[in-house]
């Protein structure tokens, strides 16, 4: 059985997507693993965020086998399972198309850290895969070489995934991304941005990684 | 007789116009063929988008003559008329000046292929027709010489073009012609983005036409 | 006596100005001359938009002289006294600093004619008048040497003041200004905006002069 | 005993940050200091705006002792601590990663008087202090011994501190410092801003600060 209202939270976390101006129209979605089961409950295909029901979303095995759910899944499915599988730490996954962050894949470019909010919440940069297949487990297999042990990578012309050891933390790092990938772009356009030294890196990742929050 | 919910399914679509930061103070306008008569119902000229009731859309037949209504038709009207008379498969039309998508057509240049989103939904560049008068027919001849295959086009120093196979397509055109604009914008300032491969442009748009959604 | 809602209907015209992204915390006015007596209607100075009320508006003779209201009125009233003194045509005045059109204003040029919308509602290039003091009646001498027969005008390194013949015009010209600026700024980024020839410019502003709207 | 409404008033502030745009999940924060007891109210870590509840913000001592509170304080709690026991002026402090005032942070640039608006608010330049460590006194430090007479300063690589006689003023500094950071950065990609003179800052300075406003 699943645990007790993670379809209530998967609709919850998919919400955080528009309201932080991360997706257009049917674009983007969310997946998170039952961590009782194993299983992955995922957003159907093409349909409007203000439209979903916690009853709306598919649940699968990781071999892709429909278990709930007479919606078709998200055309990104195979790879949220591949990465699934590859990395067991991992139980929430999201994929969007946030425009800042897809502007550096666009040029193929990873972003550097110019940001004490980037060395705190990534640790370093953020890395960008190559361009892959939509449909199958590609965009997967090149998200689980990239990221390496970041919360999230972008992919060349298409866009950017995150992941998390929970649904929420893959979200915020999306919802990161943005923020740094505009406000780096942003500064891009003024100059050059002062890269901020790898050993402060390191020490504003560690304060962050164990300070930050309510614990 | 019109299609039952006609009137309301425009006024639903006029509203996604603001919603979706396309249009400014009365700008803009959306068009749908009823398919039963032929006849074409489109927004009145200069009213604003809060204002729009389902009895205040004009209904025309495919010569202009009104056969509904006692408001002014859009400025527009001709021009979306000439639309319909040369392309059967089209029953929804959308106009707008988004701002992104509006800033290539006053450089006068075509959106090349640089994300995988552009591939899926367009299939190619988005085409940029010449300048024209507004108020005639002259611009419905532009975009039915420039728009080929696309669901969209740009006019030179003027703004945007949607058209599909029924109103909700040519709004789902106008929405992802600006956020595409906007993200190619951003990776143009970054440097030069990556063209997506002419094979692997049509491999996405195969895709995206056969499986994407719920069909 | 006063025109009957003409508090109500300024104070709606305020709220149009946070609406479209024109105003930042308490900057920006509205002003409306009342046509049956000649009086002014204006913000006080330094309140929240979403705290007024029709009752803290500050009636004014075109000399100044409070006439009703007990706080302190905007501190430029006195342009705006100078601008209806000099100009019998307006009935309505909106200042701002939208962040689009004051980027022009603080290179001190003008918006030159690339976009159809600009020459439908302007008629012509958007001027920009030089610097000068707030607080008296400088700006407001600034704005009529420069105007001419154009809705609106930059301020440089300050801002926008537009002009109607009512406080709706006005605030339409201040949107669309902004509306304007915003593309204009997009499109120079791409390369070199094509100007509209000025005889198109002509045929533009005529047309929708004439025959735009619901008349 | 606080100031009655202290609480309440601190969380009317916390959420001036999200609806203004300058902050993103849990970034960014606001203190007061009670002024008859000397006491300073912070915002609780990593909890996200539309949570807080006027009785999660912690009281404490100018040592960091907590008074009141369960929660653990802002990460930034030492540097406004710092601010206060060396700034007995200032009664407020906000703290914020808004991005374009943080691109300015991110070159290392203050920002240079080009708007009347910034004349007005900030009578000079927008200064820019050194790269700290986060979670001490260091960033406190930085901002006392970099920001002057200025309500507010950028922090490199990282963000702005604003502070004010008030939690208010600190606020409403926060706020226009990103409004006039967005206005000077959109300026800068169209050409060079004109500077205004100095004594014309000084006027439009002295001008704001004496007559603007209810008073």
């Amino acid at each position: 059985m699943l645990l007790p209202n993670l379809r209530e939270e998967l609709l919850y976390l998919h919400l955080q997507l528009p309201k932080n101006g991360l997706v257009t129209w049917t674009s983007g979605n969310v997946s998170v693993r039952d961590v009782s089961t194993g299983w992955v409950l995922i957003k159907p295909s093409g349909v409007f965020y203000e439209n979903l029901h916690p009853e709306d979303f598919i649940l699968l095995d990781l071999d892709g086998n429909v278990l709930e759910g007479s919606l078709k899944p998200s055309s990104d499915t195979a790879s949220h399972l591949y990465i699934y599988r590859h990395r067991p730490d991992v139980n929430g996954i999201v994929h969007t198309h946030s425009p800042y962050a897809t502007a550096f894949a666009a040029v193929g470019k990873a972003i550097p850290v110019y940001l004490t909010a980037q060395a705190d919440e990534f640790g370093g940069a953020i890395p960008c895969a190559g361009l892959g297949l939509i449909g199958g487990e590609e965009i997967g297999k090149l998200v689980v070489e990239t990221i390496g042990t970041s919360p999230g990578c972008l992919l060349q012309n298409h866009g950017v995934f995150t992941i998390g050891k929970d649904g929420s933390s893959a979200v915020k790092a999306a919802v990161m991304i943005e923020d740094i990938a505009k406000t780096v772009w942003l500064a891009m356009q003024l100059g050059t941005p002062i890269p901020i030294p790898e050993d402060m890196v390191q020490r504003l990742h560690q304060r962050y990684t164990r300070d930050y929050g309510q614990g």
